[in-house]
């Protein structure tokens, strides 16, 4: 696991020595979420785009269009030029003010990923995806019970989205392969923690195979 | 700082590269939450508690001192043992059923940090201390600006509050000595994360001349 | 309907002009809120009491065997005694400070509507079951598509919980024998609202039907 | 009192026996929230339109030239032709449909209200101006610890978001000239349950000697 090497073996026991892990497995409705993939995330010309984003985007690209062919929901995220300080929030970063992130396309969602007219972009400005936006009462909507989250980064936007769909109470699945980070021990221990407790982080094959067998 | 030698100087400097890290500052009306400092979390022979957890309560304890002494307000979450599957969510952990967990004093604030009678312990299910209790109105009607994190563990509950405390636009400090955690990179690597984007990890004294140079 | 006397023809018409009104009908996996049926709220002999809160009661007991007897959730609601200004809210009322208040059973759910160990009762401090309270994230674990909402008080309780309800895009259903209110013209009023625009007011034979039907 | 003649004696006769009613006042940091006075909601052309909007809007104008001029913050509320059905809810309402609905500016909060740039309107779907909206977070954000809530229909989205407010513990101020609906019984018996539970209804006037006074 991507975690191997990162988190050392005494410390992983401490975690055995609580009862961690094991699994939630997959319910009978799932979403699927694609949090931030918008070009400002993804171009690696950008100052926020993980290194493997790009490959990351093709690879949630196949598991879009195994959602699309079984008509399951899809849900995006992105961001915008927020309007007002408290619109912004208090976000320790300066980048967001650099000229390149003026571009028109900065905050469109990467063209591979192109959200369909019946897919809704939720324009969020905190971590996870359910924060100020109406994700919840649309996952509600569909009778969701399983989301799989996938996008960028790892340790922030898809982390703070897994934690809030654990808190409440959906089942929560990250395929591995289809999240990414700008550094990649943030991105080992992020994927550790959640398979410790939150959800199960499992390969891309794993999550197609119980899309199918549900 | 606690992640020197955890996060990589190439990780350290994508982070520059996007502008992160920064200072949040105090504001005028802080509060004090300490998270999940209860037996089962703190006392060795527990398999929730972290190593160095009451050393931590010792420090915490004096930090709770001079927020009484100015009378400003203080909160506390524990746990219990909740009746149903719905209530107790989908945590993956089992150690919660071991023999010792019903010990009559489990879920007890440990003595050192005794809330009074006219301060409020939210008992909570989920990671952040907002997910489902009344914390966020509480704050609001003390007019709170500020959040002064502590408690255990690191990555997980005192993280999950930073994180909901930051997306309610709440100035978030966090005392470095005055959080603990299980696995000695977890910690680091939260700590981390919030000080580039969420917070200001900062010494314990920091946090105190801060509170009173307000 | 309840409320023909009480709102005046032409403002009936009013939301005609708009197109309000129609039907929601029932889901899959509907669930039970019994909102507030505690001894100050029922027994005629406490302030808070509506006059006909004893039937209510009586009628919400055939409704919840009803739900019992096909295994489908339940939950209820009560308050307490809260320990701080800020733990019990800004109420403008003066009542909940009398001396009949203070009986050990003011805050227990009435004999007759009893909860099983089994089933969750929210202590709640605002009008809606869900506000600072795990409602929602126990009705995701349920996979919950509909509430049917009863109890006390129509117009505040009961509205502010049929509210959320709606918000959270669940469909609303309110057996119109099984909600009571202090005053007659806000227990009608409080219905129409909500049948014009968030939820269907049906008999409770209707409800029953309803759930047999699924 | 609007509600004379509405709600009879003798049911205000039991809201004083629960001792219901009273005053919360003003705090010291107000904010304004304008809530659904775009054009489909203030022309009468438009099926959705209060009949003393266009005076309401008129009298907002003033309220809202007093918040600026003391700089404080104002925030308003308008809605869109939403994508999905998710994201739309589950409405009972057929009229926004209507042609006249698609109007260009049919969504546009109206000239004498014109938001200036460096002041934030949401984009809702619920009646609650807090509901799925980062409303609560610029609050914060601001310090507020009073919302006077103006604008349109009294009975929904300014009832909702008086009630959201109320139970965030936030000071909630009604002036009374400052808020129409389409039917005078629903306006009446709204303003009588807020005054006497959860905020207080009073004149323009007053509240602009609060404003003043603070």
């Amino acid at each position: 696991m991507p975690w191997d090497g990162v988190i050392p073996e005494a410390e992983q026991a401490e975690y055995e020595r609580g009862g961690w892990g094991g699994t939630v497995g997959f319910g009978e409705r799932p979403a699927l979420l694609v949090v931030d993939m918008y070009t400002a995330f993804v171009d690696p010309a950008y100052p926020f785009a993980a290194k493997d984003a790009p490959e990351t985007a093709t690879r949630i690209a196949g598991l879009l269009a195994e959602f699309r062919r079984r008509e399951l929901p899809v849900f995006f995220s992105t961001a915008r030029r927020e309007p007002t300080p408290a619109s912004r929030g208090r976000w320790k970063v300066t980048g967001t003010a650099a000229p390149i992130m003026q571009n028109a396309d900065a905050y469109d969602i990467v063209p591979e990923l192109a959200p369909r007219d019946d897919e809704y972009v939720f324009v969020k400005t905190y971590p996870s995806m359910f924060a100020g936006t109406t994700l919840l009462s649309q996952l509600i909507y569909h009778r969701v019970d399983t989301v799989v989250v996938t996008g960028t980064v790892t340790s922030g936007c898809v982390r703070g989205t897994c934690l809030d769909a654990f808190s409440q109470n959906y089942i929560v699945n990250v395929p591995l392969e289809c999240v990414c980070d700008r550094g990649a021990v943030s991105h080992a221990v992020a994927l550790f923690e959640i398979q410790m407790k939150y959800g199960d982080v499992v390969p891309l094959q794993t999550v197609v195979e119980r899309l199918e067998g549900r």
